[in-house]
């Protein structure tokens, strides 16, 4: 007996089971695109290495999984550098393409490539699988989707206003209540490090304001103390742990502290209106919640960050983005504002399998077994099989004229709902005998009421 | 200025447009797999190179594409095999996973690995994305599609006759009219051969016969004689040759031609029972057609053999398929015969092009564009936007208060079909001005009508 055949370490097969829950997401969150009037496009699974090589700092250039040249490779690489046998070198010569890491970079050169054929503001999403050369763990696989929504072109604060309401829609549909929406945006970070004097240090200021949760307000100014910011910057910072209320007083607040910072000023205006749009609008479901902690995507992201936390269970982010202002200039197009999020989909699986939120989700299965008596009846019965196909009814006949256990085995194994039975006296008769397979109860009924009963 | 990127050559970038077009295929080919009672699974994008390489022939693992090791890959060469400086020795070394080649042979390792978990007969049905290093030309990629649905653990002719059915409902469902399904069988093929004394030359002969339409008899005897099949076999072939009148006439000669051959007369018994059936049940709109020069596959198919062609477009062949014996023993599961069919998405795709059966392929684009006047109309109006999304109408408001003529150009563009301004008076009246952008008609109307005439 040969070994067993695996598949490689971080990749996943997926069962028709696993595949009716995934698609339930996948339809739910492109449904609600559709409805927000995005266009979905798709991209090749590989790129040139040079489109994505350098876009995701030296981490990501080396989880990137590169394609091999086809043929003599090593046709390319000149003597010397052979002599060198340096892995890092070598690997330009040997490969030219690279398989897709994420989303955003093939979007951009999708956006520049074919900017003349595109109507901006251009409302795009995607949803096709990235891979990473990344140590697997529990919720991260080499192989996985992301779901991404973005516009480019416009710097118009709706696209944010739609983006909240975008992911209330697509929670309150998949049952997740209570979503918590954070928004913070990049210019009051950058407007609390300008007045306490700590501007170019604002990456280290928010590293320690992100562990305000763990760690308390003391440990928060230890850790800044620790870092240089001085005692009368961290002064005029106090403030920003006492801001109490709605989040429209916290605003009024935050937009008093920040009065002499023009970038923090701007910052508060977009987040307030913002909140007030979406005050004015409602949600369904979810609720938004400033959070001036949130500091996701911050060398990327130039006005609004989003993020996702589901409700009762814990499991990080479910999805994120933010506006950002430069995303296509890496190939050359300037001055494109753009606004994005994604949605985390194996995240909110596991999110959806621990709240046994999966028990609406459509599964395609047939409908009805037809049980094979032989030949004859097999004959008789394909006849009823196709009315029904016709009628848009899943259903099948056991393909040979097994014993009749064998058959009911295979009805019950993968949860047939209806077993139909024919044998010579319904085929007189014109009837059909119907055993549920859940409640057990058999039917006896004519064409038009078998129809009915295995639709209903 | 920097260069516009570009992608790989035989990848494709798809618009929303192309995406409505394939979509319609997808959902068309998708509908039927399950209302024929198929269950979809999904396998890893890249397998183990020792999974994908030896099971497609020498040129097939030249073709296949192989991802280079992550980190320090030339760690795993010893010195005297890169002292060498072989591509081919040193491809194994290097690289340890390959992207998918097809949909057949990750489906027998998903049969073997899983097979403890799976209720057989297993009805299967995988559209995904392969990839191989081919040369690209017009209608061949090197990543394309593949649409394909098995039936593993049976071998009743029934999944036979089922795949006739699906065929036939698929290329109605898609508008393709007098579709030609071709139907042989590998054990007619083998006894010929039998019956002639040219059993061990089944291929030489078969390739001779396939000519027929191209070279005519004498040329095909021709062939046949260059190739030492004796002039009294020829003679045993003529009959072949002049088979007359319906499909059922045909078998019955052919039945009679191949009396002393076992394997022969099993395999016209095993077409007349599919022919049969399909005559009892019929078909909506394709023609099946007995072709015995039909010998696809030949090397692996053990009896039926399908092929498909398209009906007033020279295309070749848009689908195929067959019986099989013994798929997964390449992994060391023996005894699990299978019946397959697939469908070659991109000629069909040229097809319907090309009879512009596009027409009606759903493009889910926005229905309506609401006209942004101001922030104060906008907000009024986005309420109006979120009613109508509540109600499953895919709208959407231009995200700045542009110039008209700007926002009119953007739903002209879009195709969108209808456009909503409301300014201060229909704000005040609690009325909206509706333009239909394809006869340029306006109306005046309330919510509801516009919800009506929207969704229209």
């Amino acid at each position: 007996m040969t070994m067993k055949p695996t598949i490689p370490k971080g990749t996943r097969d997926f069962s028709s089971i696993d595949l009716a829950k995934r698609n339930f997401i996948f339809d739910t969150i492109k449904n609600n695109f559709q409805l927000f009037g995005f266009e979905p496009i798709e991209t090749p699974s590989f790129e040139n290495s040079s489109t994505l090589m350098g876009k995701y700092g030296e981490e990501g250039d080396r989880l990137i999984f590169k394609i091999l040249n086809s043929g003599d490779f090593l046709r390319k690489v000149n003597d010397d550098l052979y002599q060198e046998r340096d892995s890092k070198k070598m690997t330009s010569k040997i490969s030219e393409k690279a398989l897709r890491y994420d989303l955003t970079v093939p979007f951009a050169r999708y956006v520049v490539q074919h900017q003349n054929d595109i109507v901006f503001p251009f409302k795009r999403y995607q949803i096709q699988p990235v891979w990473r050369a990344d140590r697997p763990q529990k919720g991260r696989f080499r192989e996985f989707f992301q779901c991404d929504a973005d516009v480019v072109g416009s710097d118009s604060l709706w696209q944010e206003v739609e983006f909240v309401q975008l992911y209330d829609a697509v929670f309150s549909d998949l049952g997740l209540r209570d979503t918590v929406i954070k928004l913070n945006n990049r210019k009051i970070l950058a407007g609390i490090a300008d007045i306490i004097g700590a501007k170019e240090r604002l990456i280290d200021f928010t590293v320690a304001l992100d562990k305000l949760d763990k760690i308390g307000i003391d440990g928060v100014l230890k850790e800044m103390r620790n870092k240089d910011i001085s005692t009368s910057a961290l002064d005029k910072l106090m403030p920003l742990f006492d801001l109490k209320g709605s989040n429209k007083e916290k605003l009024a607040s935050l937009k008093n502290m920040l009065g002499e910072s023009e970038e923090g000023t701007k910052g508060v205006d977009e987040l307030a209106f913002v909140m007030e749009q979406i005050e004015n609008l409602g949600l369904r479901t979810s609720r938004l919640k400033l959070d001036l902690t949130l500091a996701r995507g911050l060398n990327y992201y130039t006005g609004a960050i989003f993020e996702i936390e589901a409700n009762g269970v814990e499991m990080g982010s479910i999805g994120g983005g933010g506006r950002y202002d430069d995303l296509t200039s890496i190939f050359g197009l300037k001055n494109m504002s753009g606004v994005g999020i994604s949605f985390g989909l194996d995240r909110i699986f596991l999110v959806m399998e621990e709240l046994d939120l999966f028990k609406n989700a459509p599964n395609p299965r047939p409908q009805a077994l037809f049980i094979n008596f032989g030949e004859n009846e097999a004959s008789h019965v394909m006849k009823s099989v196709k009315i029904l196909r016709d009628k848009g009814l899943r259903v099948e006949m056991f393909p040979s004229a097994s014993k009749l256990k064998k058959q009911m085995n295979y009805a019950n194994s993968k949860q047939i709902p209806f077993v139909v039975l024919v044998g010579d006296q319904e085929i007189a008769n014109e009837i059909f005998k119907l055993k549920n397979m859940t409640t057990g109860e058999q039917f006896t009924c004519n064409q038009e009421e078998l129809i009915r009963l295995i639709g209903s």
